[in-house]
């Protein structure tokens, strides 16, 4: 057995139900790249969540879903505009700017979240050809900070995209902590917000490894199979992406796990919250903790249970909860803090 | 069940040992991204194939592992030789041509094998700025039709492109059966016949996904790590690859699956030798038949018997072999074939 | 004075024309980037050529101008089928490749042209996404080896593109030198013919420097400047490129001198036709002559009268005339020849 | 005649003896692509300036030339730091991104110039294979707000590079302005102040056009020629720009231009200073002035003396003098601000 920590979501492996699906996948012969039952069911049910009117893609990771839906929103010659904080600026060794060609603009934020305001400075040089036109919005939900976009707060992003003639692209590797987080339906923090493309995540919610591209217009999405393929994210037996999905969506088993990694979150908060050694530096809204602790005490900590530090600068450290973590994970490591901080 | 055909060896599922090894590697929390003992034993099992002086890398499909492997070994004004029926050339989409920049040379033979002489013709414009710099040999063992290198012929290349400060990239999707029909050693037609960089398949073979890229020179792997992220092929949850590979390199149960796959091939074709409106048109080297038959009556055997048209113009045909495929599905088969073809 | 050879209508200078042009718009300041009077002047005189429904952009060179027209017509999922020979394949670093991302396509071809059966092969695979999708057919006007289309060959090549929802780019480098030839309106072989983006060719005909891409159909280039511009091919200072197109297009400057480089070129031919030991080896149908003569003569040939040799395999050598070869030129070359080859 | 305003200096036109240098090289056949003596003769003399270890590639433009320094530097797993107002940032429609590949990364400035305080937060992910790594800290000399780094502030930068195994490009499209700002040797802020690469201008102070990549390492260079040829920066009439060069290099023209330029930039300055309506927001050290006026004032003014709005929002603006500027065109010019803003 190896041991839980607080490192990340990906730290942990696969949900019951989902490894199930693998098992009972693995059957004779199917169609490959996708021409499979599993998949197509599995798209169906993604049908049943967002809407007939919609496009869905298979990736193998959220890097190449992202990278999927930003290629086909794009030109080289515009550019993309997210929070400095984003996936895509800062964790994927620049796989959207190179796969794309375009300028990948940061925009500073207090807790990862783009508003209008923050956008707008960006928004000129349009028709300017020395500027790299701005075509893209990407904003993740939720946040790499984990904090939430309400469905007014995404709009108002989306409506002024769409008032310039751009698209907004939703990173959503943690969509379901924060559809959770919200308790809406998760159409009203994406289609129904205006939202055109959006990486739904897998991996991080319990799935082995797998993330859908949804196109909630398919006018967008006519070229995407190609730009899959060529950006070498088509699986060939993807009827155990397929099946996967198709396990993550029956009975709402995605949010179920989210719920859960929410939860205790909320319960490793609480308890936190009493130690006075521990500041929580952003609201907690969703599976993970972001605080600022000693720093002589950090390395002794990790040794029992692993976690990343955030901000080598300020020693700020990030507690991210799974769909696995047990109510004992949580006060065993409570009571290492207070024993550590002491 | 779905009903097995002759279509591809990734239109099969997964093997048991291998399914087996998935689902014991599902307990707790290990690090991501390849820190995990998964991983590092399937490693150690590769440096015991090939030498403890490789550098192995993980990636998710074929695609991406030879894209790793060629991005390393080129600079954008490089350009890489292939055979013109590479899958480098005409399945990828492009992927190669695109995330290195490389002008991709496909070079006409009759048998899906490069030469000397066939290679030759491309080596000049050395040092002339106008040319794209001819940099990578890329081969494919065993070849897209079924034939196989001996390691005298690999030798031979690999030679002849040293001479010219070239690289040889060998794409091993199927190196398995190559290995098995040669009878040799792996090492024999790889690291000790001069490749410099192998992709070394998985998929095909009976694993669920999952490619390796194996450097024989760890000098030339020293940014492949920045690479393989950036071309959006570094798994998080890498246990479930490395488990998978661990299991395939036990035992040997990746050469089992490819000799059983080969010699399925094999009595097929000496089934259908007797059948005198079959052609086959390539050496039966492998796990797979290229024959000409009526065009008229593809579409009937193709109900019953998945396969794909290999050439549309001349209605020649593949039939490929896999690890399930049982001498009742030849047997059946061939009679299939005779009654359709009488 | 530097002696004229026949290596290449690049090593010769600049008309007269032209560089008083360039003295002439040496005065005050005028908008940078295309925003002056010489420029609107010259892209009207391509109007009064082409017809007033183009739309014009200048570029640096010729390799500048092939890689806009061909970023513009492609996506990176694309192929681009083109002679072996072609400039775009042989002569350009892979500049196209990577910049437009495609898969290049050399097909071979006995005399630099394509035909519909030469490129019909390679149609195939459209909406299969493992594919590069065929997307445009680049020919050069006149070719890399000298001959030239009919404009009924090009409307052949044109009618098949358009038929599978291809483009057609011509690379006119030497454009001039093929319009003479044929004695044909330039439109009869660009537009009429049914080309969608031409490179027309100005420093190879006596300019400075300077070529410029003509869409056909303006609904192709509504992006084409940002694409001029990442691709490193917007002019500041424009008017110097502008003046010098319209010194070329006043009383068919670019004609005469491309008709007097062709008359040479048939006065070359006509002499060198008579010397038992060169053997022309491709119809002579412009301002160049591609001839085998014995191997062991050139060195001492190039001394006197600088050239190229075309192929180093069979000695195969290159005679281009140029704006400014005189008849005492390749009468003292042909001495020189009769002397050397005795 | 097209009258003087204050928009750029490339709105202005060529030096005499620039063009007379045009002119004189108008004769006979010479080598193509830079294998002229009038390229030689000007490489000669950059040696002469810069010491005899460079290696020189002239380029057409500044973003070419950018691109092909940034190119040599970097792989595209690279990140490229630059001040927010870098050319490379804002100016060249994403050019650097798409050729490089890399992450470009802004750091906010108060006036265009990088610190080693700005640039140290950046300078941290060294070795994690999910962060672009930071390879190249560029900067531009003078800066894109018309200040200018004194040598020391180059080689504190330079020192920071080389610490972390990064290396510095020096944007240098008006280096000349800086270099008689200083009073300073043209080595003191380039090779001896630690730049790796430069891009040394020559169409903003006076050349038709034409740059110069300038490697104070020549280890750096061995691809640069490939890397210049496949970004269609190769020029094949080189002597046209190596004339010009050598014309500027001749008698310090280069450095009596930019002389010229920045006093009557001070001579503005002096003036406006004393009309209250305008305030100067950046120091005056080289040839513009950029001053807040009043906003309904300025297409008055701009119908008579042209010049750019630097920022939309705030209503600054930006005023450039020329090699061409006269003392009579700032006095006329401040006589209608005078009046304007009366």
């Amino acid at each position: 057995m190896n041991k839980r920590g607080f490192a990340s979501d990906n730290f942990s492996g696969v949900l019951p139900e989902v490894l199930e699906a693998i098992n009972e996948a693995n059957q004779g012969h199917v169609m490959a790249y996708g021409g499979d039952h599993y998949t197509a069911s599995a798209i169906e049910k993604f049908k049943h969540l967002f809407g007939e009117n919609i496009d869905v893609y298979f990736a193998f990771n959220g890097t190449g879903a992202n990278v999927i839906g930003l290629s086909v929103l794009t030109q080289s010659y515009n550019s993309i505009l997210c929070p400095a904080t984003a996936h895509i600026q800062v964790d994927e060794c620049g796989a959207p700017d190179k796969f794309t060609g375009c300028k990948v603009i940061p925009i500073d934020t207090p807790n990862g979240k783009l508003t209008p305001e923050l956008i707008k400075p960006q928004l000129h040089g349009f028709g300017f050809e020395h500027h790299s036109q701005p075509k893209v919005i990407s904003i993740t939900q939720c946040t790499e900070l984990g904090t939430v976009y309400t469905p007014e707060e995404v709009k108002a992003i989306c409506d002024l995209a769409h008032e310039h003639d751009m698209y907004v692209h939703m990173d959503g590797a943690r969509l379901a902590n924060a559809v959770v987080s919200l308790d809406v339906d998760a159409k009203e923090i994406t289609t129904n917000a205006g939202i055109d493309v959006l990486s739904f995540g897998g991996t991080k919610n319990g799935m082995m490894l797998g993330e859908a591209v949804i196109f909630f217009n398919p006018d967008l999405s006519k070229n995407a199979k190609y730009i899959r393929k060529q950006s070498m994210q088509l699986c060939s037996k993807m009827r155990y992406i397929g099946a996967q999905f198709d396990a993550m969506l029956t009975n709402e088993l995605w949010l179920k796990t989210a719920r859960h990694a929410n939860a205790m979150a909320k319960l490793l908060k609480d308890e936190v919250e009493k130690i006075p050694q521990v500041t929580i530096t952003q609201e907690v809204q969703t599976n993970g903790i972001w605080a600022l602790i000693p720093k002589d005490k950090i390395e002794k900590l990790q040794e029992e249970y692993f976690f990343w530090i955030w901000d080598e600068h300020t020693g700020e450290v990030r507690w991210l909860c799974s769909f696995d973590t047990t109510k004992e994970d949580i006060l065993g490591f409570v009571d290492l803090l207070k024993q550590e901080l002491a």
